[in-house]
């Protein structure tokens, strides 16, 4: 009596990847529903299975569908659009701009279905993502039906679908509550790097990571400097501070661990994290090598991933494998290192162990979710075919298989790829949906080519800070009032500095309504001696503000830069239409209230001759939560101060000399 | 009035790679006869041009044809045989007992034909390869209708189609005289490397190629331990000693480079050397990362190559071209190193220059020949697409484009593929052909499998000698004869060492009728007392012999290993079928005999017990004629030592004791 099954895909060599590496010439795969119902010998399966479906494999390698365990699916819509660019210039010239102006829910959910398209055509199953609006993401991703672990981007910054950490974190619980019990869907949060989050951000992702029993998608440790400012700012490096924060009690995935030493790799070792390495980007964002071959000598599990197509520039999992196995060997300086069989088993069973997926994906073994590929095994650059030692499949898929060569996909029992023809998705319609959005985002830095911020990219390295500040700012009636805050019990004084500040402002009229400040300043000892002087440019981009009392919560979007040249040459080349100076002296005390920093800002206003002396109370925050809170702080110093009767004022310098019409 | 043409592709973004590297939109190529008639836009080309034969080319990429600058394409024929090993494992285990059973010239005429085949099927239009009997490769790249530059492989040892190194020229004399006035063949000499040739050998290659004024192909400092040997034996680097020979005077394409510094970058420069840059296979062996972007900083020619198909695995100039592109950053710590652009120059232009093809290929300009490729643009793996900087196609077609977006290839003004069918080649015949010769290697080695070497290597590190010796050895009749020749006029000693060697030879029944020996070696210091232990294995291959005079020359091959592990370790693991010891005590001279170097050893055999003394005259050779020469100058040292009528023994010291039949 035969039993029923669905699909058949028969007389192929099985390459199962299993715990035994079982390799079945003329082997079969039967599908039932969703799941692998038997592995076997073709004659064997046939006599005992029948289906509506069977397909001949016959000169193919049936094998389990790849898992690509980190992108940034939706920028497949931004892939090619600047290349070839030192890291900053990419991200900030190009990629945060297109970013902040085109992602939305439609971005994301044409980009999620062109890369699932892309993926599915070179044997993906599985993919681990991390971007916006990942709601979004998942309808596109079931519509493709493929299997996905999705992380909402979690930032101490606004990001594109979250103007606050608060807001972000919320629209993710409701993402992971939506998704969660989704047959294809994993729903987690991402909260995107240590340095792009504070300490209490990575905790709060943690918490509900472990609250809903996901994975947590992070970048860790890509790049040399990241780990440079990481000793600067906590004096650890990247993994040893993500220990101190509680973000490795979830099951952390970390992208890239280009820069991690051996003490970091066993602290993701004892929590069990796993490593998804990105070889290409790695080299093409010259961000370096991963150590690979210590991290598996060290016992982690390492997955493989493409990282987004903006960086890369494909979803093409065959070039990662071979990448890994490769680059590998010239790191360790063996040939033996990371061989074609083991840089299979990280895109397939291990990429799928690091996603939590270890039970459902990875390998063909009955019971698990029938997520299969089928690859030409014959082709003209793959051959011959030596069976001498049987692992030379691994090598043959590894070091000369192709994206071209796949043929079927299956995932979760539907055929997504049959004959190379997909399925589940209308092909010439996304590249045509995806050509317009290229030629509105093309219109949008076309005319954005004359920018100031492109032109001062061009000019020089820049230093991007895009933050929220509270402050106040009022006039001072009396110096002496100072005092009754800097000698408050509540108050430490950590530093005191006073400055000579002599600023020129560029304005323009672009449609960003750019101001480009070129400062000089000299710092003063207490014999009046200058002390040092540091010249400096600084872009800002148009405010939002939002008022909490009369403090004003301010975020900024600013570029600064070193001016290492005279004003003269920042003039012609910038072509300001307007130009305004400012002088003024300032002191500033950096303090401690109530344990938590403030600056002071005691200023005199000397061009345009402002009357009397302003006051200036400013902090650093990251999440609404925290402004209002350190609003009502800003409040108790001004009542210390005497001030708390005072308007605020709510313009800066450049604005009150303006409505004074006193300056040329 | 239109002009006759034989082709033309029309409406495709030509991307020329000309001087200007200008790009034409909906541009079109005109081809008659072999060359390039001219090339501009469609409307204008269509309204002057008309031929039997346009193809649209809508949605496409019109490309000068790719260079491949270093292969060694007959080895398509053991892709994949053997991966992730040491490269001595891979080479003296599998590769070159496999050329040496194999190689002939029906393996070089299919093994090309399958290669072309491939090379074509991804957009290669010329290629360089360095392999055995080139005439036969020359003649199969002919009927593929692909354009070459081969070069005949020359070694000190013997090779697969030369038994020493005069032959070996002969031969490509002969090869390059026959095939120097064809248009599609560049015929010429491959000194394999400086390590495997001798000055002589390598001075004697330049002259062939300066005579016939052809580029000269070879291996440079591939390695790191190529540098050590090179400063160990001549106290320079590869690239300085190669300059002492004069091989540079010939115009030469070096493959790998990867282990050069500045001077040596400076004397390539100098002498307009060009580089073939080989990524992938530099990683797969760990051989490291070479130094590109120095070596452009240099202003040196650089080109970009596959190395054979046995360590890449494959022929895909789109995977090199990636690759050196993303490896340039990363090995630069600038990820703004070795732009899109440059690398496909890398692939076309500046590979035809390096290949001294600059007047004929590499660009698509009138006036070259009509090597052309045509490649999809619109591919979901290259979408969408940006217009805002021109430059981004070479983004697009380096960072995300595959071999199998190509559709049309031509070579010569022929058409080799359209519509990926390829038009001068059988390609389901070849994969027969070469599943066929799969088939019979696997058997070979197979059987080798339980073979003495293979588990040799299975244990230990090898260090090969492949050597010619120029031998004699006699009784000696009385102690004091060799006072003669030590203290002759035309002798300088320059060393004299005593030891007492304990030997043990393990015999096997294998096909190769192995002779493995243990030999324990203690050096005696001048009051008896033991200087020095150290036990050697050293596996003997049967020697082919050959007569001069009455001294003898010798091939060997041989392998040698340190044994660190007790007699009785070995004796279990090869579990040979007999077992003979021979203990002895030598006395041993080197000399210099008019300046050139022998050794003199004096042996007194203990066990077996031989009666009296034996003389052995031994020096190294690596050419028919040197050997001649060095075998009369052990004739006349005989002569000094008054032995010159003594017969030679033809036999060493284990046939001696087995004719004597006193052996256990």
């Amino acid at each position: 009596m035969m039993e029923r099954a669905d699909i058949i895909l028969a007389a192929g060599l099985v390459v199962t990847m299993n715990q035994q590496f079982d390799l079945i010439p003329d082997g079969a795969v039967v599908v039932r529903g969703d799941a692998i119902l038997a592995v076997g010998p073709s004659a064997d399966i046939l006599s005992r299975y029948s289906a509506e479906t069977v397909i001949d494999c016959a000169g193919q390698y049936i094998l389990p569908g790849l898992v690509n365990a980190h992108t940034h699916v939706p920028m497949t819509l931004v892939r090619g659009l600047a290349d070839d660019l030192r890291l900053d210039v990419w991200l900030i010239g190009y990629m945060m701009p297109t970013e902040r102006e085109f992602v939305d829910p439609e971005f994301c959910r044409l980009g999620t279905l062109v890369g699932c398209a892309e993926m599915i055509r070179s044997g993906i199953t599985t993919f681990a993502d991390m971007y916006y609006y990942e709601a979004e993401i998942a309808a596109a991703t079931v519509q493709a039906g493929m299997r996905a672990v999705l992380g909402q981007t979690v930032l101490k910054f606004p990001a594109p679908d979250a103007e606050t950490f608060e807001i972000s974190l919320a629209y993710c619980r409701q993402f992971i509550e939506d998704w969660r019990d989704h047959h294809l869907i994993t729903p987690t949060v991402a909260p995107h790097a240590p340095y792009s989050n504070t300490d209490e951000t990575l905790r709060r992702c943690a918490e509900l990571a472990r609250e809903f029993d996901v994975p947590l998608l992070t970048h860790i440790a890509e790049t040399h400097s990241e780990v440079e400012d990481s000793i600067r700012d906590t004096d650890q490096r990247v993994v040893a501070h993500m220990d101190v924060t509680g973000v490795f009690q979830s099951h952390v995935v970390g992208a890239h661990c280009v820069h991690i030493n051996e003490h970091e790799m066993r602290i993701l070792k004892q929590w069990n994290a796993a490593v998804a390495h990105c070889p290409t980007a790695n080299l093409k964002l010259a961000s370096g090598i991963a150590p690979i071959v210590h991290v598996l000598n060290q016992g982690l599990t390492v997955a493989i991933g493409t990282d987004g197509p903006a960086s890369n520039n494909d979803l093409d999992m065959f070039e990662e494998m071979r990448l890994a196995a490769l680059l590998a060997k010239t790191a360790s300086g063996d040939p033996t290192a990371l061989p074609a069989r083991q840089a299979l088993l990280m895109a397939t069973r291990h990429g799928a162990q690091a996603l939590s997926l270890g039970e459902v994906t990875g390998s063909l073994e009955p019971g698990k979710r029938a997520d299969v590929m089928v690859m030409d095994s014959k082709t003209l650059h793959n051959t011959p075919h030596f069976m001498r030692d049987p692992d030379a499949v691994y090598s043959r898929i590894v070091y000369a298989g192709k994206a071209s060569d796949v043929r079927h996909v299956l995932c979760n029992g539907q055929i997504l790829m049959r004959d190379r023809a997909l399925q589940t998705l209308d092909e010439p319609a996304l590249l045509a949906q995806a050509a317009e959005y290229s030629r509105q985002i093309d219109e949008f830095l076309i005319q954005r080519e004359g920018s100031v911020l492109s032109k001062l990219l061009a000019l020089t390295d820049l230093e991007q800070r895009e933050s929220f500040e509270v402050q106040v700012k009022a006039e001072l009636p009396d110096e002496a009032l100072v005092k009754l805050l800097l000698e408050h019990p509540d108050v430490e004084i950590l530093r005191r500095v006073r400055y000579r500040q002599y600023d020129t402002y560029f304005l323009f009229d672009d449609p960003d309504n750019s101001r480009l400040r070129f400062r000089e300043e000299y710092r003063m000892n207490a014999q009046d001696q200058v002390e040092l002087v540091r010249s400096r440019l600084t872009l800002t981009l148009p405010t939002k503000e939002r008022q909490f009392h009369s403090t004003i919560l301010l975020s900024h979007s600013r570029f600064m830069a070193d001016a290492n040249r005279p004003l003269r040459f920042y003039r012609e080349y910038f072509q300001p239409i307007e130009e305004r100076e400012l002088h003024k002296e300032r002191r500033r005390w950096n303090i401690h209230y109530q344990g938590v920093l403030f600056y002071v800002n005691v200023d005199t206003v000397s061009k345009p001759e402002l009357p009397g002396m302003f006051i200036e109370l400013k902090t650093r925050t990251w999440s609404a939560s925290d402004a209002e809170n350190k609003s009502d702080r800003i409040q108790e110093m001004l009542s210390i101060l005497g001030l708390e009767s005072h308007r605020a004022i709510g313009t800066d310098y450049l604005e009150m000399q303006s409505a004074d019409g006193a300056q040329s």
